[in-house]
């Protein structure tokens, strides 16, 4: 299943508006979106292939022998080329036969060296070249409907894994051990992997936003908070939970309900047309009235799908209405550098007339 | 432990050879092998900061504040300046501080948008840029006594995970269970992360260089082909072995004794000032002799250190002489579409008069 087709139609009917013949897409998750092949790259000095898109006519993957059985079984309506020293070698093959005068290719993930050597093949072959961003990104933002769908199955696992792994959370593991645990839940569960490195913070060490799990034990009544996500079917989940193991006492409550307020007073303002600006504004404010207005530094939220962190964002700087169809994270936090953190994400669809919630709704407490 | 110091002089040294006024370092082992800096990128459009050297002076480490702590506490003798936005805010802060003319980049690891921002910041400041490649990785080539020593201790760690799975691995297990299996034992046994996504190939499975672990089980005779390696303070192991649960049959006994022969034959050629490209050759002729020309695809082997696969390559097309204090894998291997493939690896120093063996010199059958 996967949202090419209509996709590489959208594509097409843009290079011809921008008049250009063709386009080099390198971006691992553009790649998977408009052909359906899921070969990961392993750094962008180790791609898995290109494509190439002709404005008229059929689409290429170009790649290299380790995949070509895997390309010619996913890339369905492709061309397969598979080349031995890379992709200039495969357009200085292709790109005669295919009577292109003008290319683009994806400036924010393609090498500076590379660019230069094609520069090099453009001028001997006749074409010219543009940097070209966010043309395939734009298309991603608004989900079809099974895109949605195998987003939802991958939030439900998340839960699932997370159910699991909080029944056999005990005091003295390491945040290192409960990472592990939670990452090995996925695998056993049948997750493609960790959409992200998981964080597992007890105490102080929740204080960090991006806290690396170490050898930390947890202690009876410290803070625990989880952020975790995986990929099921190429699409991503993320969400943050925050407890305590025992009783909590009362500051923790009361925080807790505080950004647990920030989050339902965002997710209730979420609709199509609404910017992800005012989303923003609307927890920060929350979070502000409730005198914590500086221990929220990073932004509200993210879009998710093929990649754990796409557009649209919930941020004082994004002024795009949200759309249908777009998928976002709603994780408001307080941080304080001497007694830890507290972060709430769940991930929601836009819709027209609101939004529709894709996580479990529980704090696991009776607030 | 790091190499950097004496490192950065060899940076400067021939920053000023070049007549450039500084480097922009981006690439994530050259910024941790000058730094010690350990953070790494998730993927080039995360990046955990930049180096920024002076031909002259004290070193920058620039990243933002998720990284302040660790930049504090790991990079010895850099001035640390955290951005908000990026690297190019940095620059525009720094730059005009250091009296800088002229910059180099790593056009192997810079994106294309990145340098055509900052090529406006080197019209806006008047200074010029040049692409750089393998400056810091040339440097990286031959290592240091405590890097080799490194090494070593990975290697140990990847052999003793090894013998530690050798003994759990029974029919019925798939291969995705096999590689999670060691994966798990890497980091039950203290690595940091394996160096490459760990492969497991039953049967003729075996036959892909490739192969990525599938739900394929074990059967009796089978060949079993793994390759794994780990990360132990940064540094990298990397070794494959080919064995058979139970009793192997005769043709494969045959073509294990003809890898071996050929990895043993390549080993003992290996020295300081013979060039991969003979070494490969060497091992080639091995196996073409014994009637496998054609089933040997791949090189001989690749550097390993910071990066599981740097130079220098032992492979057709490398003729460079090999120097003392280089670190190489030796990887023959025979590939059959139908039958499946046998690999065997295993990392050497190269010293003046030959080279040392890091591995246990085995391959757990009676040949």
């Amino acid at each position: 299943m996967n949202s090419g087709y209509h996709a590489l139609a959208g594509v097409q009917a843009i290079l011809r508006e921008r008049q250009l013949d063709a386009l080099i897409v390198s971006q691992p998750e553009n790649r998977r979106y408009l052909s359906g092949y899921t070969a990961p790259d392993h750094g962008i000095q180790e791609s898995s292939g290109f494509l190439l898109i002709p404005q008229d006519g059929e689409p290429w993957l170009l790649t290299d022998s380790r995949f070509t059985l895997q390309a010619e079984a996913e890339a369905i309506g492709y061309h397969l080329h598979v080349y031995r020293r890379g992709l200039l070698e495969a357009l200085e093959h292709l790109l005669p036969q295919l009577d292109v005068q003008s290319i683009g290719f994806e400036a924010d993930y393609f090498l500076f060296s590379t660019h230069a050597r094609l520069l090099g093949l453009a001028e001997k072959l006749g074409f010219r070249l543009e940097a070209i961003s966010n043309l395939v990104e734009d298309l991603r933002v608004v989900k079809t409907t099974d895109e949605l769908e195998l987003i939802r199955q991958s939030t439900q696992l998340n839960e699932r894994v997370f159910t699991h792994v909080y029944s056999q959370i005990s005091l003295g593991q390491t945040e290192r051990e409960l990472a592990r645990l939670i990452e090995n839940t996925m695998l056993d569960f049948g997750a493609d992997r960790p959409s992200f490195d998981t964080i597992a913070a007890f105490g102080e060490n929740a204080a960090k936003p991006h806290a690396v799990p170490s050898e930390r034990r947890l202690k009876a009544g410290e803070t625990v908070l989880v952020d975790m996500g995986l990929v099921l079917n190429g699409y991503c989940s993320d969400m943050s939970r925050t407890f305590v193991l025992g009783e909590p006492d009362a500051i923790f409550l009361e925080r807790l309900r505080l950004v647990r307020a920030a989050q339902q007073a965002a997710i209730s303002t979420i609709r199509a047309g609404v910017t992800g600006a005012a989303v923003d504004q609307v927890a920060r404010d929350v979070l502000r009235e409730g005198g914590y207005g500086e221990a929220f530094g990073h932004g509200l939220g993210h879009g998710v799908g093929l990649a754990v962190h796409e557009a649209p964002r919930l941020s004082p700087h994004a002024h795009t209405p949200l759309a249908a169809g777009m998928v976002v994270t709603v994780e408001p936090g307080l941080y304080l550098a001497d007694w830890g953190g507290i972060r709430l994400e769940n991930m929601v669809i836009v819709t027209e007339e609101g939004s529709e919630l894709l996580n479990q709704d529980t704090t696991f407490l009776d607030l």
